[in-house]
């Protein structure tokens, strides 16, 4: 059995970043708290909760102490809020994802209504349509009426949709009567070559492995773009979830990972992988 | 027989406007000059030539007097050699077009490559291509490899384009590798109403005319959509060029007009499809 593992695979630059910052902070502080999970990856922050990590889910819930915005950011109004309380704030946000938080801002100071494409439950999402008032998030195409009656439109997109998608909601949004449409191209360019990665070589294996955290958007993208041209595509946490009976029977596999996929879940992995052949 | 004119048809205030002042300056000045036909009209242009109105394709062919600027407007470039040449401007360009050419020249300044959808040897677009340096005609799905390499889009067009043109456009557009696009609809809202009212009537009729002159793009407009829902459409300049073989067996006719259509030309041709009928 032959294991090929995708270029671009695992963690980007931004999750790097605030995996740093985490670790720096916990080796400084005591009660240190992050506001949701600081990435999308269970077993990251299952190791980060041992060095000392809260994560929390309410604001209400920290009394004192540092907060670590994570990487997919916070609304103003939250981080207002945690100002208010007297906490030190630590930003973790990827600089990407701020971006878009600043572009939000600038497009609603320009008079556009701005529109959001991506998860409407996403953190990423929640946070961006935060930094806006007159907001519409566009989830897909049943979304598309709630653009009725709007005259200027500014378009930013959730940074881990897949061009293809970004594409596919554009087509249809053009089509709004509007008077004014500004578009900006808020996508990730590190998770755009990940997905093509991840494409080129799911065209080649005969059974294809997408690893990462399950409520991971880029991760979710990574499977979804996989599973439209190999239906053999499964997207696991880790080696403890696969089922080995899938590839059994298989000649070539392919392993491809999300942004904040750490390298020892992809290694570890592969090994397994290897050893199974190795095993038959 | 019955013969039914659309709603919104005939002249509309851009070119109202143009003959107004052509018949103005003609009142108070020798020498009057059209840089290009004013309107794309024969008979109104025959019947301002015979009010000494000269229109010429040439810059050089005007040594003295006034120049009339038609409705389609002019470049910058042109207005210069004409100011150099000491002539005296009448500027009758439609405001909407000059609207167009003030877009242009700010999404240029705002450092957008300027692309205008629309037909590259009408006068309007040539007009508004001599607004902007760097600058794409999109004509047709063919021209779309011209945007590759762009990466800050500014998206105008030309007025008398349908909406259903505009949106096929900009849906193949937004597929562009891009940073940022920007779309001003500057579509004439007088001409949209002229496209609705036509293709409403030339659903409920049997033969469909629409009157205008064969260079004027918002008349050529009107006969491709009425074409697409009634194959009985013919586009003519007047009842001169009428075959009444056409309706000799139809029991409803429409008519509408281009915004460049003389009343006369209109009334004339109805009075005529009327008295046709009496004399069945």
């Amino acid at each position: 059995m032959k294991v090929v593992v995708a270029d671009n695979c695992g963690f980007c630059p931004g999750v790097k970043n605030a995996i740093n910052m985490a670790e720096q902070i916990l080796g400084e502080k005591n009660d240190v708290y992050s506001l949701g999970p600081i990435i999308h990856n269970k077993d990251v922050v299952d190791r980060l909760a041992s060095s000392g990590l809260k994560t929390v889910s309410d604001i209400n819930e920290i009394e004192s102490g540092t907060v670590l915005i994570r990487s997919h950011g916070a609304a103003p109004e939250q981080i207002e809020v945690l100002e208010q309380k007297g906490l030190a704030i630590v930003d973790a946000t990827c600089v990407l994802v701020k971006r878009v938080q600043k572009i939000a801002e600038s497009l609603q100071n320009e008079g556009y209504r701005v529109v959001v494409i991506g998860d409407k439950n996403h953190p990423e999402v929640e946070a961006v349509v935060g930094c806006a008032k007159d907001v519409v998030v566009i989830a897909g195409r049943k979304d598309l009426h709630l653009l009725a009656g709007s005259t200027k439109l500014g378009v930013i997109c959730q940074t881990t949709q897949s061009p293809e998608y970004f594409n596919e909601m554009l087509s249809e949004i053009v089509k709004a009567d509007f008077s004014e449409l500004k578009i900006i191209n808020t996508l990730c360019k590190e998770a755009i070559n990940r997905q093509k990665a991840a494409v080129e070589l799911c065209k080649k294996v005969d059974i294809m492995f997408v690893l990462g955290g399950l409520e991971s958007a880029n991760t979710r993208k990574l499977a979804e773009l996989c599973k439209q041209y190999n239906n053999q595509t499964f997207h696991l946490q880790n080696w403890g979830e696969c089922d080995t009976n899938t590839f059994f029977d298989k000649k070539a596999v392919g392993v491809t990972a999300g942004a904040s996929t750490p390298e020892w879940i992809i290694t570890e992995f592969v090994e397994n992988l290897k050893s199974f052949k190795q095993r038959k």
